[in-house]
């Protein structure tokens, strides 16, 4: 049996080293934690280090620590920080942990967070390595379908847009193979889900289709998973170009949808779902940036041995 | 009667919408809040979405909220938040409200708050919007006007220097005609105070006088209210150093001026007041800056509902 | 005798200006203060004037009020200030200081820290004007020596590296005198220590050695104090080249030293430490920057006059 002991001064790095159950006690805990507030973290202290910017995952986690009453050091992008002066990570990383009791880091290339877990004392949280991981958005996109569905288990999830380098589907992919989830993946071919990913999915016998129709994947779907193209991850400004209007959700193409189909996003969206959308009912792609303040506050309290006063 | 039920949850976009008995009840509960501190907001946060670089607002509402015990999440600048991604101000609200009990929003471009406050369901405080309206900038003005000359109503008040973009002096103005006071405005003619305003005043009913001589409109002044040429609100470098330096304020012309003038600035100050005027007894532009703690914690309180403890 | 009262209120600007005995004060403070965690600065607010980036100094810093429950506002880079408005820094720090209880002050300006102790009536600490002084840096490097080698009197301490502009050094070979510590200075020709410091040391009576050779002064050493070459201090980017890599410690080198020596160095470093050190037991640069946060907590509590609920 899960208890809160297993998340004691544990890393974050990536959503395969989380057991279905375990997954499941974090949701748990996220109810319980969404209306806490006071003084649990008083004299906590968590770092933030962003080698690059974000506002959705690094605000959302300041203000979990803000409502527990914890405090909040570090930056929010790498000029700012000592890699200026020739700094490597691994130092940056020796240093603040000295600082803090939890590592929260971003950043561009992939692998970093393990490599500052390798160096911290302390638990590491990835809040992003480039295209590769960013478990905690995982962890907030699944219990926002658990919450806007009642259950994860055998929905069907349809996932559209840039699924080459959008982190957030190559984590939630993953970890919905725990959940017996049937996945369609809609992209362009440029854009598709990476083949290792893929072989994964085939090797632990998932089924999936992949589709570039949008309007022919929308009237299956419980969850429509929408993504943004994102232009940070191009180097050729006219690859993103080409791609970045591939699909856009609007009300015409919802018509076609069950009236229940849960809209999700990551955030922040630019053209692919038009603002028309907004409105429906089941648009819940703001509320799940919400429930990442409850997610998150649950996390850190369970890695910092914090949440057993309120589990 | 005014009391503090009247500000709980309520957005705080221009001066027009408070009444003279409910800016008379803010400065008076800015009276009781200066020397709280300590816990009364623990675990409530604000965001502070600075879209523009601003030290003082900033830093104030954010001194407000530590002496209080609360939280502040945010960012300083646009190019660390997540509209480098292409993001709408909507959405940013729109998800940033989720994580907070209270929005202070500065942008660059006017009517950007009152957007914020339509798609946000907590507070909004517009921190400046463009060269449009600064609300808690004019509060600050009137309690260090009631504080430094011990009243408001009927005092002559002479504002000089950049009158058409200053938008510190366009809300003051504005919300002094509820207090009787006789206003002078001293600026070059293509610095005048927009027409759109002296046809406001007008229509009010309110006398004022325009002159373009500084040392003239000195010898009635009960307070002087001067401001700086704001660089960054002019496209042409040439027409900004053309008025750079119309009006500096120096001790020869304080020397025509009342004993007990009170001198005021919205600060920074450049050229347009001499240091040698800082050690005037009523030199109270820095006072005037410190006393945004006071008022803004009282603004913080009454708006999240915490201040009935203090009142 | 030094009591807690004899730090209350003071400015911090240079090391110079504290007795032996009140060093060793504040670092018998640090060793009590190093667990305390809690709320002994509720409501508290300490402001981060950061004219120049520092991940070390400002984190550690913040770390240290937010373990001991107080809040920071501030700035970590001059771009987000007033400055870029054209204030001046006396202006900014008679404005901040209004917020706040306690200033850090980081500024790339000679003098700058004095200044600011001049125009505010809370206490300074500087964090850092140019290549002048720093002196939290040396309270920690004198705690970390202590705490290292068990004393500081008498003990033989190599610096190498960038004498010239590394403020660290300045200061704490400055302050080593009143530990009849034997000082050997290990630099190329063009960054040895400044004269007007190798003129004090000679006035005091200092006895000191001057060297180009790291492996030759090695095998004496208690303490090896390396540094970085600084390349934000050079304006020609060719002498920086020239000297970056003058000095690199390795495993080589250091078996010609003594197996209890103590490495430190302010960090970042680059070049100058081989990683393959970094598993030296005594390797303690690491924990030299960990040690601040403790030295930081008992500073502040002091100056602030709350430290004696701990002490």
């Amino acid at each position: 049996m899960v208890t809160a002991r297993d998340f004691l001064g544990r890393d974050v790095l990536t959503v395969g080293e989380f057991r279905r159950d375990e997954l499941l006690f974090l949701l748990d805990a996220a109810d319980k934690f969404e209306r806490v507030t006071g003084t649990l973290l008083a004299g906590r202290v968590v770092a933030t280090l962003f080698f690059e910017p974000s506002t959705r995952t690094r605000l959302s986690f300041e203000s979990a620590v803000g409502r527990l009453g914890g405090s909040c050091i570090g930056f929010a992008e790498a000029g700012i920080s000592s890699m200026a002066k020739g700094e490597t990570v691994a130092d940056t990383v020796r240093v603040v942990q000295g600082y803090c009791d939890l590592l929260l880091l971003r950043h561009p290339k992939e692998g970093t967070a393990r490599l500052a877990a390798e160096f911290a004392d302390i638990p590491v949280v990835n809040c992003g390595d480039g295209a590769h991981q960013h478990p905690t958005q995982t962890f907030v996109d699944l219990y926002t379908i658990r919450r806007e569905c009642g259950r994860i288990d055998g929905l069907k999830i349809v996932f559209a847009g840039d699924l080459r380098y959008g982190r957030a589907v190559h984590s939630l992919v993953h970890v919905l193979t725990q959940f017996k989830a049937h996945v369609t993946l809609v992209a362009p071919d440029f854009l598709r889900l990476p083949q290792e990913q893929l072989r994964a999915l085939d090797e632990m016998g998932v089924e999936y289709r992949e589709m570039e129709d949008l309007e022919a994947a929308v009237p299956e779907a419980d969850v429509l998973y929408m993504t943004r193209v994102q232009q940070e991850r191009f180097t050729d400004p006219h690859e993103y170009l080409k791609f970045r209007d591939a699909y856009t959700l609007d009300l015409k193409i919802l018509r076609r949808a069950k009236p229940e189909i849960v809209i999700l996003h990551p955030l922040p969206r630019v053209t692919e779902i038009a603002t028309e959308v907004d409105n429906h009912p089941h648009a819940a792609y703001f509320r799940q940036a919400h429930y990442g303040v409850a997610v998150r506050k649950a996390l850190i309290a369970l890695l910092l041995g914090h949440a057993e006063k309120v589990l």
